[in-house]
């Protein structure tokens, strides 16, 4: 490769919304029709790798996606990166200037499944803008580039920065800001279900806009539901309070899908293994006189529960008497728990044998941080 | 048994709501919340059949349900007898009067079995009130016994009629009425898919409460979808309009399901069979080019298929071919439809293995009459 030609690798957050977004307001620019929240999730076990590479001697952009390689010619891929560009030829450096004109070719990978319906275009998109910016020298400019990422995918604006994040719908322009660092509750953890057997389903793009053509419903979630939710969640982050993160979590989860239900044709994503999951939170919370752990579920079927640190070991054993088929090493990834038999809470939780190996595995996670740069040889 | 007692013998039909009810605003009364339109089915396969005697002689009230004795002072049981009793002590008839104040001992039966989530209270209370208004001369006072039927249970006003009918909230007293009679549109045929292995869930009153208490979409429903609804659907029954009767039949079961799911803990009634006769349906009615066939499911797993008697064999074949494992004189009951190898249909609608036996069996029948007397040995 010629010397002028420049390099980085990054790797980029999944985030989870705990405040759904479903709904858009401009098609082409990403601008959701209400506010959203989220939690980044650490990237020791899942994220996507991205390495860009920019040089005048290249003649087209190209992109190499899990390592299939792709024409680079697709319109949501080709909006971001002449964004990008654009932001660069404003630029006071003339190597900045200079560089934006040049051809690109990216290689990006998930290290988690991409079938597995876990939100890969967030942490994809979020990837390649912080990695291009990078290459570019606009790093500094993190309004922007969250902007950028939500022209790729509209949540991956969420996935540009670390621990407890909001999306505003109608800011100016239209992104994501930190509401508390990673740090601030470190107590916080979340359990990845993903779920066997998922069966193909409308994709989201094509799924909200069904939503806001012929529910009757979402108008008022979003008018009348969300505003108040915003709020409420983001206090319960500031003060920790876990049974009001936890309960407002599951409320939105369940009308996110209600929505989905009261489109015509109605939208399925969970499926009965999701609705044991969430039968069995509820009878957990019941015995332990306490809500102790959450659910939420995006448009697919695997389940992502939030819990404390001292819940995990207790709760990961009731999980695994469950749902586990596999040794507790293969079922859990990730912050492998502690798992015990379970047996003093089983008593009156029951396990249906039906539910064996309905979960295929979970991984085990931290709130984590937003992108960073990593030695390619890593 | 003395000269003085006298007895009758009764049947009653069961009603389908295409505008659902969910809500009440008085618990005891069973006021609802919003109107709602049912379809009364022909009592040709599915009813309740009720032998009421009253005899100066008895000295409690006693009912037998299913053959299982009860103890006759069940609370909405009593309220139903008592209200009763109070009309014909109103009554200018002397005999009537006297009448009012003897014991009942209450015979009743349902020939569709009622752990199949079928609405059994409905036909029943319904049978009740009916049978009583004959032994106490109170047959002509139909609004009354609508109302008597509805403190029971809620739906149950509504199987006093036959054909299409509408159940007015704010009416005074609070009763059903008909909208079209049963001959209005003869083509209309339904079909009741009895789902297997469905499991135990909320009972509709507790479940309605628990949403009126806790969802957030409810209060919109009520005010600002269903006034609507009721109106569209009341004309596209009167205009035998069969795809907007269709439509909103299915928006109108979906979002009352969206409801339950935004209830907090939420409420499942559906299952994945369900959710696979739902996607069955809006691909059978594409491949149609129009809509042909409507689902609604009420607090349960089982779907009721609306269709018009023109598309019924195309219809059952294909259904068949998806679920039928038994033979096709078990699996349709009631009008057993003609079934065909259905190759037409099933070459773009490939039937799911999987799917074989999960509908136990089905009942095809008519729209139907109201409440009538028969002959106790027949």
């Amino acid at each position: 490769m010629d010397s002028k030609s420049r390099s980085s690798t990054c790797i980029a957050p999944i985030n989870i919304a705990v405040i759904k977004y479903w709904g858009k307001s401009d098609e082409e620019q990403i601008i959701p029709l209400n506010d959203s929240i989220s939690i980044t999730l650490d990237t020791d076990y899942m994220y996507t790798k991205t390495t860009a590479t920019i040089s005048p001697e290249f003649t087209e952009d190209s992109i190499v996606l899990n390592n299939e390689q792709g024409s680079g010619d697709g319109v949501r891929f080709q909006n971001c990166l002449s964004e990008i560009r654009k932001l660069a030829a404003l630029s006071k450096h003339a190597s900045t200037i200079e560089k934006s004109t040049w051809k690109v070719a990216i290689v990006s990978e998930n290290n988690f499944p991409t079938k597995a319906g876990l939100a890969s275009s967030a942490s994809g998109y979020a990837c390649l803008v912080y990695t291009l910016a990078q290459l570019f020298e606009l790093e500094s400019h993190k309004s922007e580039l969250s902007a950028l990422a939500r022209i790729g995918s509209g949540s991956a604006c969420r996935s540009l920065f670390g621990g407890f994040v909001r999306w505003f719908h109608d800011s100016q322009p239209c992104i994501a800001r930190p509401i508390a660092e990673a740090e601030h509750w470190p107590e916080l953890h979340c359990l990845v279900a993903v779920v066997s057997n998922s069966s193909k389903s409308v994709g989201s793009t094509e799924g909200m806009k069904r939503s806001v053509e012929t529910s009757k419903l979402l108008e008022h979630r979003i008018k009348h539901v969300v505003r108040d939710r915003i709020e409420e969640m983001k206090m319960a982050i500031l003060e920790k309070n876990f049974e009001k993160f936890a309960e407002i979590t599951m409320r939105d989860s369940n009308q996110f899908h209600a929505i989905c239900l009261d489109t015509y044709p109605p939208l399925f994503y969970m499926n009965s293994t999701s609705q044991a999951i969430i039968q069995l939170v509820h009878r957990y919370n019941q015995i332990r006189k306490s809500v102790k752990v959450a659910y939420t579920f995006d448009a697919g079927p695997n389940a992502v529960l939030f819990l404390e640190q001292a819940e995990m070991s207790r709760f990961a054993s009731v999980f695994y008497s469950f749902f586990g088929s596999t040794p507790h090493d293969q079922f859990f990834r990730g912050k492998v728990p502690n798992v015990t038999d379970a047996m003093e809470d089983a008593a009156s939780l029951v396990p249906d044998k039906a539910l064996k190996g309905q979960v295929q595995y979970t991984i085990v996670c931290n709130v984590g941080q937003g992108p960073k740069t990593i030695d390619p040889t890593g």
